[in-house]
């Protein structure tokens, strides 16, 4: 491999172990039609997808204060269709945990849950969720400022059939994040999901994480690659790590290079967070030596 | 819900509460494409599947006495096509154990593994697999008579990148062929398949299988639900305790019911299988609660 200037290339040598393994022979086998998601969008969320575009138009800017960076529009409805398709959208009491994307307002527009509940850190989303939820006359769309290092309020312990979060990529901010959400559940039968990258996790990592998930009662039920694609800006103007440890000047990408597997969770047993109370972790919440598409705050 | 003689049909109430949840507005969200596998089969694997459909007419029938029941061909190929993608296939060495699907014979027409060894209980399935690779000069495959309740021979430990294995579905049975298979791996980097169904395995059993799987050193980075579809026969008319248990008259299905999940396991440390040595489980290898499309014995 080498440099050209603008990307990565094969040099001689390399192409020619290229074709003496065979590898050129062997095209990409990922579906064009559904891009490996498995999942499209048919009714209603092709027509939820539409009014979504239109009202985030308006939502607040990310900041990196939260490690925020929002998956693509597309993105949160196919999360949802997946949701439906697995039974666990329809009727269902759901609490999304941190809700940059604004899961929030594209569930309500399909119809279909029963009960949404946000919590978020940020006052700005909570806020915009709550503005448009009065706007569309939504009384069944909450929205709180809560931060996950705070217990979870009591109202909400046991309350849910269905979680949502897109947590935060270190070990212990994400079992603190699962474990509130473990907490909010109701038990046998309810359902989770969240969305981990192979970016700034390794399978290491994977494993801990994996173990932990078992640990609080649940079985992993499905693991879809890539699914999330996040719409992240001005990489290196930012200066990300991500940037910075690459080892030629690079520009801003023109590709969604970070994406991020879904996890679905069913519990089997009686929830068991690992978590419970007030958790102080601080700046480790959000960072570790794993973390390259984090700001170090 | 009512059965009208053909099939089971919803009620004018259950009509109404359809309704009344908005279950009737939510599509099938699979992509039609893939059927959902987000894999499609592009070159060399479309060739592949041409030759390895012409060879498998001349395959031993399936018998219930070693639990056999294969994946349908385009199965079997998408199977080596999902290999592919994720870099388990170009220049590996790969371990089958069981291979009544004659994966082995797929693999070897796209000519992109290193070596391929099939460990199979059956000399028809052995005798099979060989002929095809006399026949056609393919002299990096190879295949042994072997019952995965004996020790895995030496000389095949720790000689593998990848393996693949469609075991039985009781968890000790699981269990068993994934220790013999994750002896068989080198070690750290070296990956494995196997499938697994939700029609004979609870989400609790899931819970147990995964944490086994943990604990054998693996992280687990895909699981590919209902990717496998099975071509199975005779389901009334063999008693299969899944047509005895219905609580109406069925006849044979007209459609694949049966399907299972992939799971693709990579080696985060050293390799730990659960079982060692020569191990008896008997009819509890195949048998257990929640067995309804396997044959008592």
């Amino acid at each position: 491999m080498t440099y050209d200037g603008e990307r990565f290339v094969l040099t001689e040598a390399g192409r020619r172990q290229v074709e003496a393994l065979g590898l050129d022979r062997v095209a990409e086998q990922r579906c064009e039609t559904c891009a490996g998601r498995g999942i499209v969008l048919r009714p209603p969320f092709d027509r939820v997808l539409e009014t979504f575009q239109k009202i985030v138009t308006m939502r607040p800017k990310a900041t990196p204060n939260f490690d925020q960076g929002y998956v693509t529009v597309e993105t949160t409805v196919l999360r949802l269709a997946l949701m439906a398709q697995r039974g666990d959208l329809v009727g269902r009491d759901l609490l999304l945990l941190g809700d940059d994307d604004l899961t929030a307002i594209a569930a309500a527009l399909s119809g279909l849950p029963r009960r949404i509940f946000v919590l978020d850190v940020d006052e700005r989303i909570v806020g915009f969720i709550r503005d448009v939820a009065r706007d569309r006359g939504w009384d069944n769309v909450h929205a709180e400022v809560y931060d996950v290092q705070d217990p979870l309020p009591e109202n909400l312990r046991g309350q849910f059939d269905v979680f949502f979060t897109d947590p935060v990529e270190t070990v212990r901010g994400i079992f603190l994040f699962l474990s509130r959400c473990t907490e909010a559940l109701r038990g046998p039968g309810s359902a989770g999901y969240f969305g981990l990258s192979f970016l700034e996790a390794s399978w290491k990592k994977w494993r801990d994480i994996q173990r932990g998930i078992l640990d609080m009662g649940f079985a992993i039920t499905d693991m879809l690659g890539a699914f999330q694609e996040y719409q992240l800006e001005n990489i290196v103007a930012q200066g990300y790590p991500v940037a910075r440890m690459a080892p030629v000047a690079v520009k801003e990408p023109d590709v969604s290079f970070y994406v991020s597997t879904v996890y679905r969770l069913e519990l089997t047993e009686e929830p068991r967070p690992l978590f419970t109370g007030r958790v102080e972790l601080g700046r480790d919440l959000y960072y570790d030596d794993e973390a390259c598409v984090t700001l170090p705050r």
